[in-house]
């Protein structure tokens, strides 16, 4: 399937990146690398510095300097048939009422939906295919992007806009996009996106920071650990406790714009953690040997991996 | 340091290795590797199977079969001057009782403290330093030891065996043997033992599995996860779960060694959580970032991660 795609044409020609960070500068990477496309790539980036970096890794054929969403009114949109937001929500949101009229296909890379397909549902006129690309890192800013953050990563196309529908043939062209980048995709509505990853995303992203809060006000812990010619942490503390490394800024939009879920999902761990409590209390051997086998299967259903026999 | 130390003799020279799974066949492997020790290396395991894969891989020079605890009291144990513990704490608490006499020193690799001090200070004829190398894998068994498991880890040593101190020189021979195998090490009570642990480890093990079971409890993440060419979990959940992953037998031991600890540990995760619940309901943006912030310097200060400013 793929060998017959790489003879098709690529979905789109010239293609607008809108906010260079690292998840931008990895699209425009991964773009220049892909069989088959030749066409325009052009970003728009905030800072003087970015524009910099952008540049020295030539990333771009034009780059042009906005603060979005403050000067968004005055970019010159005409001649592109793909702009993709590399902004966060937020910006998004506010840019939204004063966005140039386009003609071409809009996606963009957050992720969380809800907030943002509100705000294009009061622009009816944009074409808009939200894409939700499930890649990422710590490490924030262009000179930090790479050209196979995608690679057979899962990419989830959101098939709604407000009450809408989104554009059948805009959908498949946004799909064979990403597709092209080398990502799996899978199409679900809004609402369901936002209900999952409340689950399998944010809800995971505060327990972990609330984790490393958690054990570092443990006087005992906090004190050891300056003492300590090592961390007492082993691999399963950093494990979990490696996305509270995360963008504090980045995280606070993506609580704002999913709340309700993420709230309602939190509450959920509250009281099946009280059930382990009470359970706990109760001290039966054989029922806990029981729990772990549980807990172990759902997380290789969960995370994809064959359980061993 | 360490040059000096290598012209210096190994503090013990023939070794008892009792329990030959992952950490104790790594334990041969990584003695068989360390300059200056030719000591004679005997193991003990429980089946006929771990005798061949010790046996096929050269781990011992010499292999008891034994059912621990059962048959323990006919192990002939003169002519050893260290016995390493790999078995888990049930089956040390188990033995003990009916363990030979003996005039070396004991050590052991456990995970949690108390309990197996308590036995041993029930036998104050046993030379016991307790030591709780903090290295280890989700594989288990003799076949996924590797020699350089404890290289550049930390060893705890536990300076009391219940009411008393444990005796210093043989503290500081166990101390130098995890140093000859390249373990920094540092002293703690086995209380301060048990309580940090709760937090840096135990603890979070259990809120590891919960978030499987939770995320997996619900509905439509759990059908969605059927249906997606790929797991819609990312980097950030699977580094949480993955220690959900490990051995359900092992960790209800350690449940069960350590409980009050835990539940005490846990019971402060319900109370962070239920305030998060709280201030989050009330949405102040500028707070959000600010908690983050926090975290991640936590976590940072927690596993020994330089700030990036």
């Amino acid at each position: 399937m793929t060998g017959d795609r790489a003879h098709n044409e690529f979905p789109f020609h010239n293609i607008l990146i809108l906010g260079m960070g690292m998840m931008g500068a990895s699209l425009a990477m991964a773009l220049r690398a892909v069989p088959g496309f030749n066409g325009h790539i052009h970003g728009v980036v905030r800072s003087a510095r970015s524009v910099e970096t952008i540049a020295g890794y030539g990333l771009a054929d034009e780059i042009f300097q906005c603060r979005v969403p403050e000067e968004i009114d005055r970019l010159d949109v005409s001649g592109y048939d793909l702009i993709v937001l590399g902004v966060p929500p937020h910006s998004i949101i506010e840019m939204l009422p004063r966005f140039p009229e386009f003609k071409g296909v809009i996606s963009d890379m957050s992720s969380t939906r809800r907030e943002v397909h509100q705000a294009f549902a009061a622009r009816p006129d944009l074409n808009f295919v939200g894409s939700h690309p499930m890649c990422g890192s710590e490490n924030q800013g262009p000179a930090h992007g790479f050209a196979d953050l995608f690679h057979n990563h899962l990419c989830l196309l959101l098939t709604d806009v407000g009450e809408r529908k989104v554009h059948v043939d805009s959908l498949e062209r946004v799909q064979e996009f990403w597709e092209r980048l080398q990502m799996r995709t899978f199409r679900l509505t809004v609402s369901q996106h936002d209900e999952i990853l409340a689950y399998l995303s944010h809800g995971p992203h505060v327990l972990s920071s609330l984790l490393a809060l958690w054990a570092d006000a443990h006087k005992l812990s906090n004190v050891s650990t300056h003492s300590a010619p090592l961390p007492i942490t082993g691999g399963g503390f950093k494990g979990m406790s490696r996305i509270a490394g995360s963008n504090p800024e980045m995280w606070t939009d993506i609580m704002f714009t999913n709340a309700d879920n993420i709230l309602h999902a939190l509450k959920q761990f509250r009281d099946m953690l009280d059930e382990v409590i009470l359970d706990f209390e109760r001290r039966d051997r054989a029922d806990w040997t029981n729990w772990f086998r549980r807990a172990r299967q759902a997380r290789n259903h969960l995370c994809g991996i064959e359980e061993e026999l």
